[in-house]
């Protein structure tokens, strides 16, 4: 018999059917016990009365992978309509003990970090399930997006053959008889990129080794990455920007409804009108206006001026999003900075419920320009011999930008530690699972 | 006044538009002069009469950064069927030197390490272009594939914390006060996926230390791969595949038909049945019939077998795709034996134009077996502690399956040299650009 779906069995009422999947749940009351068995489809209910039947099942683990022939009937009272009465259950895969989490709760009632330890397990639990349906929702809808607006997905490479092409923190790989690195982020080949394509993207995982263990950082991350070339004014890169975050945010709306309602959340709400847009001095001020507080860092928001500002967004603005543009002239070789204020730089950072979801900037397309940075930093031309390739032989005005995809999920779902929103998260201390 | 892009000039025959792009051609005939300007819609001609502008352009090299404002002109002699006169030209990114490849000719005549390490030029070939628009077509019509497979799309670690998970010749990292090394498949993380998920892939560069140097072979290459639980027999992974594979062609022959017929090549050809399937020892015959050679690898094909075999394929199958089943005994601790010839395993290659597209096997899904086979090899319980658990609590019978991005993209082409096929190849001795 062909194997039908939990989700599909409401279409076979009075039928018998194949189902298969892991037991989920069993409730003895005696005579009667009901078996939940879990699937890609879901959950559904399976009736065991006949004593052969009870036999097989009774000393049954949650996690059993079952075969079960039974009839499709209506019960009004389950989640699908139907359930399964009258089944011949057939062990497939045995569990021998009980498992270590429990993992079937609506909540796992564990920490963390045990959590973690057992993903595993705890990715078998239908609210996790729904944090990694979202995750796939957004990459989906960041790709779809892009491609809309005319760009080209590429495959940037990770290892990086001088260190200081990554910056600082940077991992070493011992690469045969020398050093590569792991990059620190695909932007010097977006870059080279769009001298070919003028609009390119890629999803990509970027290494920090950044000693410090925070709620917001980890060594492995999945950066979602765009360039775009013929920008004369950032505006027009916030435009593009803009869209993505609407089209993420619009799809997993629709797409991940139940997930969302199990964890009791809802997308961030964004403007009907542009997303708002203030300047980094701007947003100081209002932050000094509402708390009192000056920034200890110069024109950049440290995590608690985030939260503050996006309040005040929220407040003001019904915008759960918000652009903040102009932080100090960048250290960085690469970035413009704004003519009219050179304290400042062409940059700007995409703040959602209190986080960084995407930072970007305006790029220096002068080759002489370039070239005189890098040495005012002690950089070495060879080191960056291709990326100055593209800039030599033509390259014009550009910007690019940077989304996080484990921030935008850990934001959706309102999560203070990041390692909620990444299915096997790296940092100092954990390399696995 | 808004940009045009060169492809939309048609639709304002008559009008003056702004077009943006690269100085790809200079054709200088006395007095008139005919400039091709590149954007990423294409390649326009405009018609420069006027003195003014003539002097503007008549010393720059290709790849300056031109604004032009122009009236568009109906031309039934070009491609697009129209071109651009009276322009007036502004320079905007200016070019000092010869570029050092003639990258704005049909074909580039220069080596392949010439290209490559001309990367930021050599993309801005029309050609090279096509190739890496196949690969974006690719890498789209794989995840839309599999979507529609009921698959999800996940991301898989790169940074592994022991070296035996990932085999023979891999990377080391330092990471912190220890060792982590780079992933050479992302299996054991797509196998415990599927424990909640039944249906999961994933898209992940993969790093093999291997010091020799072939036409085939790179240290960093793109797997795309997938794992399918509730798989009792292997023929429906097969299907799973072959659905991929077809979905992947036909997308390719439908949107980048014009890629395709610059580079003079048709996608593989599919049988209008299954692709054909034949095991290892039926292939070996064959060739051994066809050139009275006997493989050296026991149960293996080597390079020329596979060449050999899919020419077969094509004569007697009318198929570019073939499929070899059985291969030898897997050394590796995951894979079943073939029950009914222990001499062989479940594995299965998908072959297509005499190089592997994809390589799968059938998983142990036992746990008990699992351990066993790993203290046969001498293999640490307590390195494959979370990918234990998955099995220990509950895993049906699995299958999985890579596909390798670069090779796909090459015997599309029919290169000789997956270099060509990749836009950043890294190998024992290229780590840059």
């Amino acid at each position: 018999m062909e194997r039908t779906l939990s989700i599909d069995c409401k279409k076979k009422k009075g039928e018998r059917v194949l189902v298969k999947g892991w037991m989920d749940q069993l409730r003895r009351l005696g005579k009667i016990n009901f078996l939940v068995l879990r699937d890609r489809g879901g959950y559904i209910q399976v009736v065991v009365e006949d004593q052969k039947e009870l036999d097989k099942v009774k000393q049954l683990q949650i996690g059993t992978v079952l075969y079960i022939e039974a009839q499709v009937q209506e019960a009004k009272q389950t989640d699908l309509g139907v359930e399964l009465v009258n089944p011949e259950i057939s062990v497939v895969s045995s569990v021998e003990h009980v498992p270590p989490v429990e993992y079937n709760k609506d909540d796992i009632n564990a920490s963390l970090p045990t959590i973690l330890d057992y993903r595993p397990l705890t990715i078998r639990n239908k609210k996790i399930q729904g944090v990694f349906k979202v995750q796939a929702t957004i990459l989906k809808a960041f790709r779809e997006s892009l491609r809309s607006q005319d760009f080209i997905e590429f495959r940037n490479p990770v290892l990086i053959g001088s260190a200081s092409e990554s910056g600082a923190d940077v991992f070493e790989v011992k690469y045969f008889d020398r050093k590569a690195y792991l990059c620190q982020s695909p932007q010097l080949y977006k870059q080279i990129m769009i001298g070919g394509f003028e609009r390119a993207f890629c999803i990509t995982p970027v290494f920090r080794a950044e000693k410090h263990h925070t709620n917001r950082h980890l060594t492995e991350l999945t950066h979602m990455d765009g360039e775009i070339a013929f920008v004369e004014d950032y505006h027009n890169v916030l435009k593009v920007c803009e869209k993505v975050a609407r089209d993420v945010i619009s799809a997993v709306e629709k797409e991940n409804s139940a997930e969302l309602k199990l964890w009791n959340v809802s997308v961030p709400k964004l403007p009907k009108g542009q997303i708002p847009e203030i300047t980094i001095k701007e947003a100081l001020e209002i932050i000094e206006k509402k708390t009192g507080k000056t920034s200890k860092r110069k024109l950049d928001l440290e995590p608690e001026d985030e939260r503050e500002i996006c309040e005040w967004a929220q407040k003001e603005h019904g915008s759960d999003l918000l652009w903040v543009t102009h932080f100090y002239k960048d250290k960085n070789f690469y970035t413009w900075n704004d003519p009219n204020d050179p304290e400042t730089s062409l940059s700007y950072d995409l703040l959602c419920r209190g986080i960084e979801w995407l930072s970007g900037t305006v790029r220096i397309e002068k080759y002489e320009k370039l070239v005189a940075n890098m040495k005012k930093q002690g950089l070495s031309e060879k080191d960056y011999d291709g990326y100055l390739q593209a800039f030599k032989y033509g390259m014009p005005p550009e910007a690019g930008f940077s989304f996080g995809l484990e921030r935008m999920t850990m934001k959706i779902f309102n999560f203070k530690n990041i390692r909620e929103a990444t299915l096997f998260p790296r940092d100092v201390e954990r390399l696995a699972p």
